[in-house]
């Protein structure tokens, strides 16, 4: 254990919490930051740190740890719904880039596996639909965001298919016919085993678990680490990496094979293993194999690279978009969403690197790339998709559709009558009569505990984008929005929230990061008496400037609760529910009760 | 990264996986099976495997990390509660069996050094509190439990300060007395400056991110594994092992210093990463050092050494046990209790091994002894109890005090007026006339959200041993348990639970090892009606043989709600809350209303 250098990965940690929390202050993504930090760290700089066989170790778990998360949050239920869009600009995102890279570099006189290495590291996608970019320039309702996520996700798995595909034949040099489809074979099987195993296998391990009431957290964290691990060794039978192993593992891992709540959980501490502490080690060290030397020696490489990377990328992207027929400025706009590139391509590089395919210029060069791709995003996107919101362009797209509401009373009815014309608006409800009366009304409804899991897995909570809890006890609502956050990954949670006294807190209320309808605390029962009683008016009102709703509640809400703010109806129609975390913009109109 | 072997890595956590569970199963700590596992799988039987640079590597990761999640379950608060019983018990049964080990290994011809190792060793006491054998012999609410915790925390503390003086003093050698003074000093000062950040410093860092709203978790976990190192490398500069950084770094974690709710999940993180990762790497080729050899070189020196550290464990804590007043027969069970050798061994035997201090021979007979120490717990303390307990002298003591009740309502008040006899009772409520009216039946109350930590925490939520939730409200009284037992830990939840529709379910009560209160459904507002009119009568009845709770009320509720099962009175009068998931002894009373 001589190699075991505390000071060294203090350092490290230390350095890449500094980049990385400096990188998101400004709105990149860590591991920007990381890999910046570790270039200063490291021999080209400062020379402070180099790397080691301890590094080497944390950095390999810490990403095999990072691609089962990655493998985590791709969720297949939503690359099965990638829109076409998504898959066009994934294909012309990746293909061009790569076509361009491969030459480029045969050009400049690499080898074949050099140039095939530095294609795919050109071609990849970094998830720049997870950065604070799309909050920022409030994209996340936008058809632009869900081509992105979907383009992203597809990308990912391409990149990692075709790399497969390429380790495959690494070794193999000149041989025959035979050999050839060996190797070839070897992968497929690996990932036809892999895929079996996951589809069919993985589930019924869960059910076993959990029929068998094992509920413990760290026996499941230990098995999956085991099947991570199983999975690893079987890429490397097959003569792929490792990463690929834990990838493929990381895919079938969620998505109720086991428990929802531990899954969750198990979700958390690979983020937080890998994200938190080892990947990290990965980043930061990849900056101590960085040469400052090819800004002078292999300037005109790097220049070309980074040029075909960002330029291949975005005209790529924008002309495979054509045939969806949402126009080249959408389909820029994609693409400079889709310009930068992260760990995957960094893993790669690092791979191609450790086996000496490419050399440490090339490396460098690619990080650099990494840096500069990265650099591009918020900047490049903000000005196109300005330029789409200036031209009216901008389209608006949930990239989780339906509305699942808790509480099929007069007043859920009632809103889920006005939400149902652009969404899928499903009840739920404890009470039989309610369940039946919204089945009447032709809503999708079901009965059953909105506390229990199984009841909101059959209203298909998993694929829904707003959760609306309406009964009249805060604790229920407060409790069914935390199950769908946390469960279920409801990004929207809106709750009504009446003012009791000794109620769970508002602090509950931001954990879940639900929000309050209607924007203030309201009493249920009287305005469910007005709405059976047929006593209610509903209006509407323009706003004239941005307001926020709390303001537009305390302009109108003179003491009493004369009036309820219902929902917010944009130009085009589109309604959303009224509540606390929102504004309105100029142009809006807000639909009230009276 | 040639090193890095997949394949051995995936065995090793099989293996422990495997051999930790097995022995979980059969009633012993995993790393027993950890322990047996990697002597079978390495050189010493099957030749599997064998320790490399990787392993290595990622064993002292588990280690470090290992220690913090050992120091954050020692609790400052627990210890300076520590009886005086319980020092007795820690110290007697430290010295004892740490100057004969000392003595052994020099009669056998060791050096001071090793024989000083082998002493610390043969010294230490695993937390033998943590394992089932307590809740399997049905001890958790005796006496011993109580010495047998507080003497572990001790044990451990003791064992690990004596173990940083020895290593101030490794590399000494003869040098001169300003030396020496030097040598001690530097270990003073660590030691100083570590207590004195982590008091001091660290709440104030926890309150400049919670003044700052930073609640993100896996920011606080990167921030926590920094001061981990950091304190690991001040040890290594005082000339001491990074082990004692990182339990000292432990000991300050916990405790308020962090939002409750991202401290609960970071001490989850470091134990699944440690326990469920890259500790049992540590144990398992901890076991590939070992060699069978000693049975036939050293068999006498192994005997000798398993002897002295049984015999000098259980007669040395019954001995220093004699002050007490609680009998030599008590003393000897809680020797067999603490007579257990577990993680803090194996690793201070690992370092002796590693430093060059102690054999490969030696280090055998440590591993050894640690298996045959843990083996004879469940044995020995399962004969010494059933011999307190023929002898009646088994005395139930609570380790956790005092009861919490949320509902000053007039049920809560007269439940408490029971219970108040033999422990504090403390009422929470949100109606501030409830809680004047406890106050002015002399109780502390505390008005407040119970739903809020500021709350629980004013009314010493995180000292008692029991929580009972008797609002009317299922929600609320859910809530606050779950609470209770996440933030604060209490050991006991009992909760109010009535028959609403569309309430909470059992689920989330078995979830938080909560059980109900009465043992069944039961409306709160008649009995409130009922009390308030005086329109009661308490009988009790005795029970002749052994009953569950639920049996009882099943017998006796014949239709209505017409009594009430309240407590459970034993012989010695000791009265506990009557709840779903107890059962009554012979001889026990149960109190009712009728």
């Amino acid at each position: 254990m001589e190699e075991f250098n505390i000071l060294s990965l203090l350092i490290i940690l230390a350095g890449a919490w500094v980049g990385g929390t400096t990188a998101k202050r400004l709105g990149y993504p860590p591991i920007l930051g990381e890999l910046v930090i570790g270039i200063i760290l490291g021999p080209a700089i400062l020379g402070l740190l180099e790397t080691s066989e301890m590094i080497s170790v944390l950095a390999e778990v810490g990403i095999i740890l990072l691609m089962v998360y990655i493998g985590i949050e791709i969720n297949f239920r939503d690359l099965g719904k990638a829109s076409w869009p998504g898959l066009l600009a994934a294909i012309g995102g990746f293909i061009v880039p790569f076509g361009m890279g491969y030459y480029t570099i045969k050009y400049f006189g690499g080898t074949d596996l050099a140039a095939l290495f530095v294609a795919i590291a050109v071609g990849v996608t970094s998830l720049a639909t997870k950065s604070r970019i799309l909050v920022d320039l409030k994209l996340l309702n936008t058809r632009i965001a869900y081509v992105l996520m979907a383009g992203a996700l597809i990308s990912d798995t391409l990149a990692l298919v075709i790399f497969a595909g390429m380790l495959s034949f690494v070794d193999v040099g000149s041989i025959d016919a035979l050999g050839l489809i060996w190797v070839a074979g070897k992968a497929l099987l690996f990932f036809a085993f892999t895929a079996l195993a996951g589809y069919f296998l993985l589930p019924v391990l869960g059910k076993f678990l959990s029929e068998n009431k094992i509920k413990n957290r760290t026996f499941h964290f230990t098995l999956i680490l085991i099947i991570v691990f199983g999975f690893c060794e079987l890429a490397e039978l097959a003569g792929l990496h490792s990463i690929l192993g834990a990838f493929m593992a990381g895919l079938f891992i969620r998505d109720g094979v086991f428990n929802r709540q531990i899954s969750k959980e198990i979700n958390d501490i690979f983020h937080d293993i890998s994200i938190g502490f080892l990947a990290p080690i990965f980043f930061v060290s990849a900056g101590f194999h960085v040469t400052l030397e090819v800004f002078q020696t292999d300037l005109l490489l790097l220049t070309t690279i980074v040029l075909v990377a960002m330029v291949g990328k975005i005209v790529g992207t924008a002309v495979f978009y054509l045939p969806s027929g949402f126009g080249w400025r959408e389909g820029i706009t994609v693409g400079t969403g889709m310009n930068g590139r992260g760990a995957v391509e960094i893993i790669i590089a690092g791979i191609g690197l450790e086996m000496g395919i490419i050399s440490a210029e090339i490396f460098s060069i690619l990080v650099f790339m990494a840096i500069f791709t990265t650099l591009s995003v918020p900047l490049l996107l903000t000005w196109t998709t300005n330029w789409l919101r200036k031209r009216g362009e901008l389209i608006h797209q949930e990239s989780r559709t339906g509305i699942l509401i808790l509480g099929a009373n007069p007043l859920g009815l009632y809103l889920g009558k006005h939400l149902r014309d652009q969404d899928e608006v499903t009840f739920v409800d404890s009470n039989r009569d309610l369940v039946e009366e919204a089945k009447r009304q032709g809503f999708e409804s079901f009965y059953g505990n909105i506390l229990k899991e199984e009841t909101l897995e059959t209203a298909k909570a998993y694929e829904k984008g707003t959760f609306i809890a309406l009964t009249g006890n805060n604790e229920i609502n407060l409790l069914a929005a935390q199950l769908a956050h946390d469960a279920f990954f409801i990004p929207q949670n809106i709750v009504l929230f009446a003012p009791q006294e000794g109620g769970a807190g508002v602090e509950l209320l931001d954990k879940i990061k639900a929000s309050s309808m209607f924007a203030s605390k309201t009493e249920l029962a009287p305005w469910i008496f007005k709405i059976r009683a047929g006593d209610i008016e509903e209006q509407t009102e323009k706003v004239e400037k941005l307001i926020t709703t709390r303001k537009w509640v305390k302009q109108h809400q003179l003491g009493a609760d004369k009036i309820l703010p219902l929902l917010i109806m944009d130009p085009e129609e589109n309604k959303r529910p009224f509540h606390y975390h929102d504004e309105i913009q100029p142009g809006e109109k807000v639909i009230y009760l009276r």
